[in-house]
């Protein structure tokens, strides 16, 4: 990673600086600035422009960012009167130059300013950052919503699939990458630097993490395996420290036991559904042993969701926590039929579906919260994912073993969601 | 080069396999595989759809590739109506919903069409040779250069200088790469590998290029630079075979003496300007030493513009022909009052000046023909370059030393282009 | 460091494996097979017997080891008959022939052995730990300390300064390598992760490691600097956890604060004299503002020589501390008139001179013990360093500033070691 | 290649400059300085001698370097009568010391001399080309043999095929490199870049060499491999110039078809055997379709002999020549009983067998020259070469198809080498 950092970034970094004639940008308010970036005749003022604006964003309060922001979702807005305009030109005479105009009257010009300020090096991370505060602190207002979109826009097409680099993450990898795997974990905390070894080091472990070339030092989403005999039911038996690990060829299963985004600025810009498919191909071709393909997920909404519905249950009892879990993943909803539980949406909207369900299997103060400690295995079966995930995609249906169906139909409790 | 090629597409290289699944795919017109990609609500699907489309697509003879575009030119067009209705709905009640509904209907199809086709590995450069069969089949009808709008806006963003990477090249790079520099070169034209080795073996030689992540095995554009002692008046001079090179850092200047673009399907998108700025400031860095950065112009326009004007010239008197040459440079104007000359638009543009003219400079047929063996030296002052930049955008003035301006003088004759 | 590695080894690696004719190997006694790869006609048999010694020796238990090493110290040793009627034949009649014949005589066969183990992929390392093995078992006894001396004429040839490469050790660096780094600190222990980010990651601090190209993944010796203004007088304030970084081009020196071998197998295979002067010299080239290149060192003898010589110390007096020191420093002799303390020995025969002496400069419990809390400055003044060094193998003169002349003058106590 | 270079020699190059204090060198002779660098003390003196050394001796006429080997061959060479005392010394008292003693005393200090050149960065590669002086001028002295045999042996251990790098060499590698490949190539030349490409692009054409570390632009070996369906009969049809490629998994057969040694400076130092078995064992990993491994040799000694015998040979007559090709191999003896033919002595010597012999297989001048045109497939059947090798290393018998061993009957004349 360090080489890919040094290909990719060193050209550029540190590179610029503002030289003298830049002085006259120092008294300017962050806006004024940002309408001379999108108006800019040239590409030079452009860079010291965007580098200004970036370097004084970076070191703003919230109030400030978010006034910022108010300022370009409106002022940088589309003018609906030159976008009908233009689109009677158009239409009246469709030709090169009232095409041009209608484009550029129906883009608003903050789009355009995100783009300029993209061209001073190492403003791609810095935008995502951007997008992260706009995100955190833009709440509900519609304007704010909007100028995200075009954020969301643009970083879809930058962060396409196409452009990003998967690497895998081992114990030779740098210590400033390790150390972001360690702070992105969301899934079940990396501990120590000797936790994270147990993750990486065994020959029975892998992980891999999507890049972009030009964030090379950062991880955008990363997944971490377990190459097992069998379907493992249980995270716990998974991370002991004291097991003892197994020659990679002898696996027959690999298990996606953690799966986590790493960068706030890119919600909604989808990478799990690829990752998990490519490294699933990576492994199949690296280890043909390999005919199995599972998750061992958590179920993070079910005790919230059995105690909106009243549905008893107690980790006392893992025969009815199975169940309850069954229950939940097959039956209920959310909002247009989809599942009410996030991650199963995630893992059947892949073309996974649900394999097996077991109690007592994370164990930890944040399992037995979210789930009365109840994960859940889903199966990659991929000559069967394209299909699935077609059929979900149409049906909405919850593709289930028969165990697990069965599991769910011990419960005697009907529930229509109606959000 | 291998390397960065390796890091970067053998992760996803050949891996995409169609299965069985997608012999769906084979009997169905391309367009209609188009309009499924954009309508494919799955990424498994889209990849299956896109990579048909592509490999289909690279295999049609040119009346139907001309087809498809119309195609798609027209059913992927924006539909005028729906974006009247979405914008009355956003300005009636502007909302995340009805931004994203105008956002949508603003932007053609087509657009996501083409991101679709991306995240196909290896995509980028199928692209960017789709659009370059776009514009050899095109001409000028209004959709396909409205078609032509959408490639050039999303290469925009895709090709943003941020995302770009520059790599010297040397005798030690790759000799797939130097395979395409000698069949790039669009200026003074590689005749050999030994006439390639002379430019990039020597001390005092070098080159160097952009490249894109995505297309790590295409040069994007070149420059060729030679260190010498004072400025050059001759290309001869600098390409003699039998000439002896020169320590590096006994050089004073830096002559930019050949500028190619690579990739036909990249037209418009400009890489010059931050090209030369950035190779400027690495020598710079490097070679204390120099002062100078200069280029070694050719003059494509001088001869047919000499002509059309009823100017007379021959090779037989040099002194005429710099002072034709001067004169053309400053006076000879074209649209808009820029100059007439379209490599004097280009660096002027940049923000170099005029800095002397010599006859006798390119003494091949090309040059003969073009500029009566006429070529020029255009200055980068780094310190002005802004200053230069800004002044010239804003009063297209030709600045030029006092020497070519007397010389301009000297030519008796008073034109006002019209055009 | 893992790009180096992969280069490097994985042609090699794992490459080797024994397939069914080697069954012949599995009952026959090591010193059996040794014989019999010295004498191994050809390359394959050889390697399947270099693979088998290698990998039944590193499962033996100590007793066998040294078994096997007196057992090859003895029958692979020269034969003195041999030697002599070789010899004789030679001088009688000089020819190619009877020189390889001598040539190969007065060589014990152990030689031919390690150098065809070495054939082996990975093999060096192994024999870098077998040597470790013989140095740890082997003790005072003549035939393997003549062993040794094979051992090490051979690691001279191959870790020869020739073939080493110097790397950059720092936050970016590969965790697994990071991991021997700590381990491997011999002078102020890495107690933790954080800790050993605090001396790679701020801008004033920097490692760089010895490495061959057959190790790559194990460092040979590597050295810790920091970039200071002014030269310290405590390691404490150097490695303190809540300092302040300093800008890399404010520094006015450079700091070796701490200089560890990694490998005890190369024990007399001196990589320190050129580590520091290559560091020194990168450092120099990188930040011009360097002017200072000083350690900060222990003195690792000084309250054991002080006890011996019956000079009474107690921290709690850091003036006559200091004043000892530089005494000692001055003063006590070894053997052959050398400097009593081995780190002086080192430094003053690099060329250093002793520059400053200082009290309560390492208050751990280490420092404590060995020197009463004293550390010293050595300085490394490059344009005077090889004339210093000549002066020193020479004369034996302990050059030091007068300060610590002065210093060392207030004790008043005369020795002449007469070791 | 480019990469591996930069890590390991820009770490040294250029690195070391004579300082001020070394115009002290510059009136003594040659010779002198060699003793100095043999008495040298110390490791910067020691950098100063031997780089001045080489600089001086690469510059040297032939007639001074014959001078300056036999200078150092008569005034390094050992000394028997310290030999024969302290031979007897370490016999009566066997102990470090005395051994030590012995061990230097019994190797010349030319060998150290050589050791300590190596020390200059870049040296192994100038030493190389010193041995490759010696072997040019240095004809039949016995003084020089014996020089030569311990370069030899300190090459035998530095280039230790454990220390060896295998590289693909593709159309890929840096255009130096190849270069190189062209000019090293000695059995079918290549007469240009394309005839290059052809050899190293198309998908059925492989090509990979041995490097060194610290030669990392100079390859050591390389083999020249096809990927045929079936055993190739001829070499023109394998370097047609419009021959189709075939797809890679397609083949069934690796036909290594020239293998070249690179530097004359490293003769008899054998990397043949080990470069086509890891070549044949990677092959065979990457690509499960291949069954067949085989060469299309050059028979270089057919004609020679046979004229030396008075066999009449006609390339007008293909079935004689074929059948004289056949008992060549078979019978014809060299020293020893070892097969007359250079080549069949080199892979018979790893273990192959003859496995078919062809006539018009080589139709250019330098292949009718040396065996009418005939050629010869020898077969590397990988479970056997062990045996095969040890078979002929034993018995020299030469193995051969039945097919082969028909031809030679054809042949009614006996001969018996007795060279």
């Amino acid at each position: 990673m360090t080489l890919l950092a040094d290909l990719l970034s060193t050209v550029f970094e540190r590179r610029y600086r503002r030289d003298a004639s830049d002085t006259a940008l120092d008294g300017r308010p962050l806006t004024e600035l940002a309408t001379a970036l999108v108006g800019s005749a040239g590409e030079t003022s452009g860079l010291a422009l965007g580098s200004e604006i970036l370097s004084r964003f970076a070191q703003l309060e919230d109030g400030d960012k978010l006034a910022f922001f108010r300022d370009i979702a409106t002022t940088m807005n589309i003018d609906p009167e030159r976008v009908r305009s233009t689109l009677d030109d158009y239409e009246r005479a469709p030709s090169k130059a009232s095409y041009r105009a209608f484009a550029e009257a129906a883009e608003p010009a903050r789009q355009e300013m995100v783009r300029r300020l993209n061209r001073v090096p190492g403003a791609t991370g810095a935008l995502v950052q951007m997008r992260a505060d706009l995100l955190r602190l833009g709440g509900a207002e519609p304007e704010l919503q909007a100028l995200d979109l075009d954020f969301r826009h643009l970083f879809a097409s930058w962060f396409n699939r196409g452009f990003l680099v998967l690497r895998p993450i081992s114990w030779e990898s740098p210590a400033h990458i390790l150390d972001k795997i360690i702070a992105y974990e969301a899934v079940h905390a990396i501990d120590s630097w000797d936790d994270l070894r147990r993750r990486l080091e065994p020959t029975d472990r892998r992980c891999f993490a999507f890049f972009h070339p030009s964030m090379p030092d950062e991880p955008l989403i990363f997944v971490e395996v377990a190459l097992t005999k069998g379907t493992p039911g249980s995270v716990q038996a998974l991370l002991a420290e004291d097991r003892d690990a197994m020659p990679e060829d002898a696996a027959d299963t690999a298990v996606f036991y953690s799966i986590s985004n790493c960068q706030a600025g890119l919600a909604s810009i989808s990478f799990g559904n690829s990752l998990i498919k490519q490294v699933a191909a990576d492994l199949a071709a690296e280890l043909p042993g390999l005919s199995n393909f599972v998750t061992l997920s958590p179920i993070p909404g079910l005790t919230k969701w059995l105690d909106e519905v009243g549905l008893d249950w107690s980790t006392e009892d893992p025969d009815n926590m199975r169940a309850l879990a069954a229950h939940y993943l097959l039956k209920a909803k959310s909002r247009g039929g989809l599942p009410y539980d996030p991650v199963a949406r995630f893992h059947l909207g892949n073309g996974a579906i649900v394999h097996a369900v077991h109690a007592d299997a994370d164990i930890s103060d944040k399992g037995r919260a979210q789930s009365g400690g109840a994960m859940v295995n889903y199966l990659y079966d991929l000559p069967r994912v394209a299909a699935n995930h077609e059929n979900f995609a149409n049906t909405r249906d919850v593709v289930a073993t028969s165990d697990v169906q069965s599991l769910a139909e011990q419960i005697a409790f009907s529930t229509t969601d109606e959000r």
